[in-house]
């Protein structure tokens, strides 16, 4: 946790917060702070700062808060992710917060097993739990979007067109591609496929709505490791 | 696993190996495969090629073989990595034989907590089998070498500047650096910190080593995520 990142509740004046949950244990563990302790503070979806322990117990730590500061910039990036298996998702959810990815569309795939959408990590409690310690790790407050598509074709075919307009559509696909591109300027929408790949199906549909293949050599990558390498050659 | 790879142990002739181990059960779990299937092989540390199961049962499966292509070519680089903590080195040493890192030194660092140095990951099988995991994902054959050096002094001091004589030395570093370099067409020196980052002490070491700090912009990343990109927009 590089960032204290703070919620409306959390608020008890406009510049004071109360903590008692997992944010306190952190405090207390991790930290080991102690009254008077200076901290980096964010709001979430707001600036950031600094914040000084005015006192901190065993059930309660308080802040006196200063906000001074925009978060970093996000990447210019929709991010479509054929849904990964639960438990890399949620590294997955944490990495592309702290990585500043805006937007994310968990989509389905004919390689995505069943029965990874039955998981309770897609609940919005649950993604946004992963998104905020991303958001902490990176230092940043604002919240990326997710969309939860379970239908492949209606999405691409009806609403991916009107996201890829205007930016540079790109899917990540082994194969006789050209090589991703390095360090572009525009916005990019960006395809990464599940385990296995995308079926030939799926990259001409994806194709369709304008996102051009591209490959990462002849090195297999999952897609917890390829989605940094791809946005770091990109941005 | 998108390889199938063999050692020396497997081997019954020169083109003929038998299995019983967790690729069997991959085998019939993930691929369920068949006799007269065909599969990507790879001999540890040797070629690639293709397999026949000729037979396959619940406690052996037989594969005719032929090995007739190189494995792709590693990156020209020595990787430092502070010790990270035992669950994230699991990762990360998948991650980097994946990604074709040759040589990896896991070193100490004043933030490395002494308890991490106690983890059985460390021992020799047990790095194997996490490196192992990495070139099957990938499709790669030839093992990383691993370096554990406990000492950080005498390593940087006696060693260290023997190693990057020649390359491009680099420690990723947060604060007023130069961002990191893509594309470099050198071989290169990458010394990456525990989480917290180096002490300006260690920075200054590696300094002298002829390592130059560069920095990845605002956003702090994990140890596991900050190797994936920081080698993407090197090569």
């Amino acid at each position: 946790m590089n960032l204290l990142l703070l919620e409306d509740a959390d608020f008890v004046a406009a510049d004071r917060a109360i903590l008692r949950d997992r944010r306190l244990k952190h405090l207390h563990e991790v930290h080991q702070a102690a009254s008077g302790d200076r901290l980096r503070v964010g709001r979430l979806n707001g600036l950031m700062g600094s914040g000084t322990l005015l006192r901190l117990d065993a059930t309660e730590a308080e802040l006196q808060l200063q906000f001074d500061q925009p978060p970093p910039a996000k990447l210019p990036l929709t991010l479509l992710l054929a849904l990964p298996r639960p438990k890399m998702l949620k590294r997955i959810l944490q990495t592309v917060a702290a990585m500043g990815v805006p937007r994310l569309v968990l989509l389905n795939s004919y390689r995505v097993e069943k029965s990874f959408w039955q998981t309770p990590f897609l609940e919005p409690a649950a993604l946004r739990e992963q998104l905020i310690l991303g958001l902490e790790q990176a230092r940043d407050t604002v919240l990326p979007e997710v969309l939860i598509e379970k239908r492949f074709k209606p999405f691409v075919e009806d609403r991916l067109p009107a996201i890829a307009a205007e930016t540079l559509g790109l899917v990540g696909h082994p194969g006789d591609y050209p090589p991703c591109p390095r360090a572009v300027e525009q916005a990019v929408t960006l395809a990464i496929g599940p385990e296995g790949g995308w079926i030939p199906y799926e990259v001409d549909k994806l194709r369709e709505a304008g996102l051009q293949p591209v490959q990462l050599g002849a090195r297999i990558l999952r897609v917890e490791t390829a989605v940094p390498v791809l946005l770091a050659r990109l941005f």
